[in-house]
């Protein structure tokens, strides 16, 4: 498998991205194209690696930066690493790509350069958080700020597949989020996707609020890009302050040191459970091609684990069930 | 101060309603209305109060349950323990009422019995949730799932005018919730709201995000009701979440549970801070009367600090306020 890699995105490229994806040549076998300014990303590429033959340098000389507005940056900035990078799936050099750069310009290139897939209205960024329980996807978590129940209806199936087909989870339960359990409650949105979503064929759980999710009462958790986007940052925020908080308590005085210490292993394997790097990274889900969204601040280690992510979803053939599955609901979908 | 409280409302209902009047009549010298059925709070009341001339029993023979409909509920159930209350305000007899009954039926409750204030369009649901650096008020948490860019404008007022009066917080940050800080993000309601919000004569600091809201960047966060009530519940859960984690860590082994015994104080002490019972309740705001909403786990810490909420927006003549601000705003406000 070949993945293209925006060497230049995030805030710790090049050095981070360049290591994880060596690191990811080394533990997957797969194929890497690293995007960017050629010369600083040589450096990063430790002197056996020069050479190799799965590790690709591809120039290219411009960064889209965060505060950039999107469509402009990707229709100006013909030699990003961005834009570079999603030509190589476009022209079916690559079979996924890869990016910690901005979201929005990610998003936006993904639609002009590489397109959708036949019959997705609208592509959705999909993260996957930690529960109580396991993990559950947030679908759209702010592609679409503006959603019609249509679009829910897509978020569930490609969210549902995702989950079955690269994450392994038989079954999964889909929840549409909303602002109580009752079948009655919501906004317009809501109460008019309800319906579409009971009359696919998953396993839809109905309606779950916020604090369901973090509980973990579905793996699949459809919404609105604006409330999913809340509901993505409210669970990282909400985590990362308490462990700030915590790691306060615990270097207080000799005794609460001492004693986080004993705690330290627990403590570890507790915290890994809300560390994004565990998880790779996020999907764009309905665009033509396999695309990653990384964390901005990702290390080596969240690189290498979006490479796999990226080879679960080319190994499981995502790309060609979602045409089929999608093309089966055009066939009796009435909005 | 004359305050109703529904004491059949709540998990703990009536024994930590009753318990905690009687603790808030010791501690600030206000005089409770306990409204619901005469038995079942005689029971809770110590023999000492039982002729207290501050604690008075109201009969009410029926009671609302949270799966009710709202509205049929309060047009149907005109004995009920909510709807007596109720009308204790609208008739004037007490200063303030206070339930942790069914969110929906209060809120109905509220409009149906004892209106708005003038000029408000939409009362809202305001709790007020922890952050890293004190405390922020979520303001629509739910009362109107699908708001316009006016009711965000209302909410803004109220929400400023509670933190600045009733919490003594001066010139508090108002932020409004988006998707990113950028002027240009969000969807149609944010788009269409900033305008408004940015020409009000308040500490309006822009959009704040989901997760800089846990941070601390702002006392009053403005938004819908659907995603104020997914931000709210989704810091409850992943709260909630790791600090069930946390105790399973703490509790796995000798060795952990002499550091947890070591950390005890501190860890107290930082649970306190997500601890709702703190805060009391959340206030409906643009109701007509002094509106509190207690957790439906509410125990009688809970509804003793619910009072002493409901007292500081007695004292500080909150409504009489919010009706002259929303006035001056009326004169220039073109929707």
């Amino acid at each position: 498998m070949k993945i293209a890699i925006d060497a230049m995105g995030g805030d710790n490229a090049p050095r981070a991205v360049v290591e994880g994806a060596v690191q990811a040549v080394q533990q997957y076998g797969v194929e890497i194209f690293l995007v960017g300014l050629k010369n600083e990303i040589e450096v990063y590429i430790a002197e056996e690696y020069k050479k190799h033959n799965k590790i690709h340098i591809i120039d290219a000389a411009e960064i889209i930066n965060n505060d950039e507005a999107p469509v402009a940056a990707i229709k100006q900035k013909k030699n990003s690493s961005m834009v570079v990078g999603l030509k190589l799936v476009k022209e079916e050099q690559c079979d996924a790509f890869l990016s910690s750069g901005s979201t929005g310009a990610f998003l936006a290139g993904s639609l002009l350069k590489v397109g959708r897939i036949k019959g997705i209205d609208r592509p959705a960024l999909a993260p996957i958080v930690p529960t109580e329980k396991g993990f559950c996807m947030i679908i759209d978590a702010g592609a679409n700020v503006d959603s019609k129940p249509r679009n829910l209806q897509q978020f569930a199936v490609m969210g549902a597949l995702y989950m079955e087909k690269v994450m392994g989870i038989k079954n999964p339960r889909v929840g549409l989020l909303n602002v109580g359990a009752e079948e009655h409650k919501g906004n317009e949105l809501t109460k008019q996707s309800i319906a579409l979503l009971r009359n696919l064929d998953l396993n839809f759980i109905g309606n779950v609020e916020a604090r369901d999710v973090t509980e973990g009462i579905c793996e699949v958790c459809v919404c609105d890009g604006f409330s999913g986007n809340v509901l993505l940052k409210s669970i990282e925020g909400t985590a990362l302050t308490i462990f700030k908080m915590l790691k306060q308590e615990f270097t207080k005085n000799v005794k609460s040191k001492f004693g986080a210490m004993l705690l330290k292993s627990g403590l570890r394997a507790f915290k890994k459970n809300f560390d994004y790097t565990e998880y790779g990274g996020a999907p764009f889900l309905g665009i033509n091609g396999i695309m990653i969204k990384a964390h901005g601040s990702s290390d080596a280690k969240a690189i290498k684990n979006a490479v796999r992510q990226a080879k679960l979803l080319y190994d499981n053939q995502y790309l060609n069930i979602i045409g089929s599955e999608i093309n089966k609901l055009g066939a009796d979908n009435v909005e």
